[in-house]
């Protein structure tokens, strides 16, 4: 769930007396999401997202998540925008927290990913690379490759009681795809986190993207391998390759993979299953009894890792 | 949080075409309450509140509950109304649960009560309890007083984990609650649960009551006991006697308390405190570590309870 600061009615007020968008109608805490509060509002003026960024949001890197969205938009990709207040800042204060408010996107996620889900999602995530090569700032992926190993670090007195052998497992894995990563692939800004909550469908089109907390700047080969970790897997872990070519093809279509990156696929996806792995394993060991948070289990990750480490080339993923 | 059971897109979607509402907009969890999986839900038809009912409440009791909001609402109370299917239905099922769609209720509840909420509640309540005068059916309470005495009992052999020495504080308070709880007091349907997040204002004013799933048939001044439990105390558990009056005097305006409701106040108070002290406690020794739902400190119940121990009369509360 993810409402971890409680607003007060009067907080809210005066907040909305800052932006031009009329008075409060409805506000609901959401259940979604996991790094922050997010409040449903609804105003004289229409309906919004409230967003109260937690403590693992870098309140730094704010300007350029807003900033970002800001200019995807302009270039015609369906994604929230940033409200601005009276005085045009967007970014503001309310209770204790940073805090921006975010024009409402129609649309449901997809709970059970299909086949058609994947063409559009390829898509949506090549025009949100083109939109976003002229916009300026970067910002580095703090979740990027350098911070894979010390974060298996943090993990290694413990992992162990996940399964046993797991950290022998990760280090030689981790060794491999550093010593495997790419370079010199074309870099942009990514979503890095473009999973099936982050998609909205509608009337079985796509009809937006969420959560731009995770861009950063880095490999755009390696965003394409974030989504094929998140799209073409299975409830089981079985990967579905008619998914994934599916996601690709519709990629290429828009912008196609160089060479280099289609070789780079099996390594850019067994780097982005650790990455996903580590994270959720470091949660799983330090999330505290009765926390709000369910926890995920790290091994789902494993599982998809195991296949992209028996992966040799493009073809695996369909090309 | 509130978001027990996932549903699916498609299985949402196949729900929806049993009723005259149109197709689905969007749909997110809603963080709100603790019993039940809460969906809001927009369609072309306008918005909506998805409910699944889940395991603790009783699927016979769910027309009862139904009922009784059409018919509060049909005498002009304002709370949600259950939407029916083409076939008539309200009461549908999806993914395994029971559920209703419900009339959305614009509005915003009180995170932090003023003397000026306190009004309008008793109001409100008095309302509820004329307008459901005419509604035959009776659901008996099953957190009623004969309830209390088991419930201690269930947690007799942990509760002094909680604090040392409760236990025989809550069996001499309940021992000199039951054998002092009032016969023969005016009975009709009771909401149970009026708290400030089941009430809704919009522009000071209260526009509407939600979450009917307590409501039972019961003694009607044990519901203005249970508002003054809920509304009148501060954050620093100090009782407010100007609230209280407040609440009391607009509730007596619409429906006027016989003097042996009035006299009855005290152990009713009492036995509210004590109700709500109990299924706490329980819920405290009882919730598993890292279950989704935040556990309530039951000794805010034993610092209300003490209050009203302390109260010999109406006087206490401003009568």
């Amino acid at each position: 769930m993810a409402v971890y600061t409680e607003v007060t009615d009067d907080a809210l007020a005066a907040f909305l007396a800052d932006y031009d968008i009329g008075t409060m109608v409805a506000f609901r805490g959401i259940a979604e999401g996991v790094e922050n509060s997010n409040f449903s509002l609804r105003t004289t003026g229409g309906d919004f997202i409230l967003t109260l960024y937690e403590k693992r949001v870098d309140p730094h890197d704010l300007p350029w998540f807003l900033g970002l969205m800001e200019h995807l938009a302009q270039r015609g990709l369906v994604c929230p925008q940033p409200v601005h207040g009276r005085d045009g800042a967007a970014l503001r204060h309310l209770c204790g927290r940073h805090a921006a408010i975010t024009t409402f996107l129609p649309g449901v996620w997809p709970r059970r990913v299909r086949q058609s889900h994947c063409g559009p999602v390829g898509t949506a995530l090549a025009k949100l690379h083109l939109a976003g090569a002229d916009y300026a700032p970067r910002r580095a992926n703090a979740l990027g490759p350098r911070s894979w190993m010390p974060l298996l670090d943090r993990c290694r007195a413990r992992a162990d009681e996940v399964q046993a052998g797991l950290t022998l497992e990760l280090d030689h894995a981790l060794v491999a795809i550093l010593s495997a990563w790419p370079e010199g692939l074309p870099v942009g800004h990514i979503h890095a986190d473009l999973f099936p909550d982050n998609v909205f469908f509608l009337d079985n089109a796509l009809s937006g993207l969420i959560d731009f907390y995770f861009a950063a700047t880095d490999l755009l080969a390696y965003d394409v391998a974030i989504c094929l970790n998140a799209w073409c897997f299975e409830p089981d872990f079985s990967f579905n390759v008619t998914k994934s070519r599916a996601l690709l093809a519709a990629y290429q279509s828009v912008r196609p993979l160089s060479a280099a990156e289609q070789a780079a696929l099996p390594v850019l996806c067994q780097g982005a299953a650790i990455r996903f792995l580590l994270t959720r394993l470091f949660d799983w060991l330090n999330t505290p009894a009765g926390a709000l948070v369910t926890r995920k289990d790290p091994l789902e990750y494993r599982r998809r890792l195991r296949f992209h480490m028996s992966a040799t080339d493009g073809r695996a993923y369909g090309l």
